[in-house]
This record gives C-alpha cells, sequence and structure tokens, in this order.
C-alpha cells in the first residue's frame, strides 16, 4: 500500500525521520515484509547514517559542502539561487529511494543506523515522501 | 512480474526514460505497486533529476566529467578506452536500481522529477533494463 | 520473507558476494521474483560492479581512498580510529540498499555484473545482511 508522509526540514543537513516511517509501518499492523521510501524531490536526499556521534552528521555535511561549493563557476543553471545547483549535484551523489526490511514491526535497522531526510537547501522547506509498505 | 526493456543511448548524457516506464506500468494495468528499475550495467547509471530547466543536466554531466576526467593515470584498467574507467566510477557514484512507487498507473514522481538513463560511455550503446512490477 | 545473512569481510575492498544472495535465493525455490539487500552499517557499502578485470575493482578503491583521504583537518569525528570517518563518507556516496529482480532462481545481474560488499574499514570486520525475498 501507498502512505504519503510530509516533512518539514527546518534548514540544510540531516534530519532523522526514523521515527516518521516507523509509525507509518505501525499503524499498518505489518510484522514482516518492505518498506520503500521515495523522495519526490531533486534537491534533498535520503540517507542511512550513523545515529550516535552527531559529529558524523555534521562532517558529512561539511564534507559534502566542500565538494559540491556554491557559485562554482561551472554552474550555468543559477536563477534559482546559489543553493540550487550544488543540491541538485548532492542528490545525484546521494539516494533518492531506498528499499528497507521490516522486521519486528519496524525498519530492520542496525543498531547504529538511523534514517535521514538530507536537506540540500537553506530555507526552511516542506518535503514530500511516498513511502510503498508491503506485507509479507 | 519481470519485463525486459531496451533502451539506446545515443550519446553520453542524461536520457529521459519515464515514457518508457511508464508505458510497460500502462501494458500491465497496475493501478497502485512498486516498480523496481534495474540496469543490468556497470559503465551506465540511473537517476532521478529535474525535468525542467535542461541547464541542470548539463552541469550535472559537466561537474561529474570534472571530478572524474578521462586520462588520470591513477587508472590501470585502460585497454578498453579512456572512457571505460571513469564509466566505472561514475556508476559507483549514482544508481544502479532504483525503486519507485507506483500510483494512479504511473510512476509517483515529484513534479519536477523524470527517471533518466545517465550513459557515460561515448558511442550509442543499447543498454537492458530488468522492471520488476509489483501489484498491490 | 526475510533472512538473515552474516559476511566476513577481511580487509578494505570489494568482496563479491553474489554466490552467498543466490545459495539464499535458491534455498527458497524462488523462481522470478524481487531480492531486497540491505546492509546494517554505515561504514562499509553494498555495489554492482565489474566482474572481469579485478584492476576495475582496484582503480575504484584507489579512486575512493584518494577522493576521501584519511586524517582530513576537515574531520572531528575522529576517536573511533583514522579509518572511519572516511568510511562513512565513502557509505553516503555509495549504497546501502539494493533492489533486484530474480530471474531463472537468481540474481538477474548481467553478464558483467557481480554484487560486492564494499568494506571501508582496515581490519576483518563481520557484516550483517537482510535480505527481502519476494516470489512473483
Amino acid at each position: 500500500m501507498i502512505i504519503r508522509c510530509a516533512i518539514l526540514a527546518p534548514r540544510a543537513g540531516l534530519h532523522d525521520i526514523t521515527a516518521d516511517i516507523n509509525a507509518a509501518i505501525a499503524g499498518q499492523h505489518i510484522t514482516s515484509g518492505l518498506c520503500t521510501v521515495f523522495l519526490q524531490h531533486t534537491s534533498a536526499s535520503l540517507t542511512i547514517q550513523e545515529n550516535a556521534d552527531p559529529a558524523v552528521r555534521t562532517d558529512l555535511q561539511h564534507w559534502l559542502n566542500r565538494l559540491v561549493p556554491e557559485n562554482d563557476p561551472l554552474y550555468t543553471h543559477t536563477q534559482e539561487g546559489p543553493d540550487d545547483m550544488p543540491s541538485h549535484i548532492k542528490n545525484v551523489l546521494t539516494a533518492t529511494s531506498l528499499a528497507i526490511p521490516i522486521l519486528d514491526h519496524r525498519l530492520a535497522l542496525g543498531t547504529w543506523q538511523a534514517l535521514y531526510l538530507w536537506e540540500h537547501r537553506h530555507p526552511p522547506t516542506r518535503r514530500q515522501l511516498v513511502l510503498h509498505l508491503q506485507r509479507d
């Protein structure tokens, strides 16, 4: 089944959405199956990363900002602001869709994993997710 | 069910295959479900990107060509031509498989999203896709 | 259905796990369907790459090591060793989850494709995979 889910990303960076997705799974009483999380945007991403030390997320953000800086003279797509073309590049280097098994009524993540919406634009942005939930 | 689909990529760059995949979904009369698009090659990719301003695709192509240039002295796998090893690297940085929900008889893409075959080799190349379609 | 699978990665690099996954599929007598391979870790990856010339894997490893070196002064997450933060970055640039169609009792890979566990840490490490197998 399909469930729509909107997330407000308050600023650029990694925002933990694990609880939002687990709530959708629990609401459908699915013990075991597959959850596909699909992001309907091309200037933000999905990623699964370490949920322990917040310095990991800070370093990821800084590293990717250095690899894909704003105001690179290579860019010709500039009319949507200096953070737009870098956001598209960051999107292609990361993920738009993630398929995650469901076990015991929730995402079968590892102990140190969480699911993040990685917002690449600066202003607060509402992002639309489409979840496909499949029951075994 | 499984459907095979061949796409001719006329040159390096992003080629919109949204209509090809939607035609396969419509042909099976699937209202709601999940479509997995799998590319059987390691020197091309799949990506979902902005379908509006073509400058986005041009900039993506130029940026990735700069990050992964031909004739890098690091490469030892050179016998298949100067565009082969860069193509493998570009493939690992992007996607080989994409799972996309199906809604209203087509891919549940956002307003500004299209699905692209990202060809990394120069000559015209026929690429094989395997689609897995699942009906809810 | 869900199957757990543990892989021992003896060192950093690409380790072919195609036979392990195909054995799990064969054990369930699935002719056609979808296999989702999910890695429960954030310092290793999954990738599908060329299975022919081993120089491709060597070049991939060397290229990614150069792009994401150890001891970069940008890193603040350093307490788990010099190979830890680079491993997290390598993970976000590659894949944690791969959905692959099943055909003729095995992964529907192309002729030159194999599925690899890409270990980014140096010491031998046991990695947990969760497979979701769906029968058509």
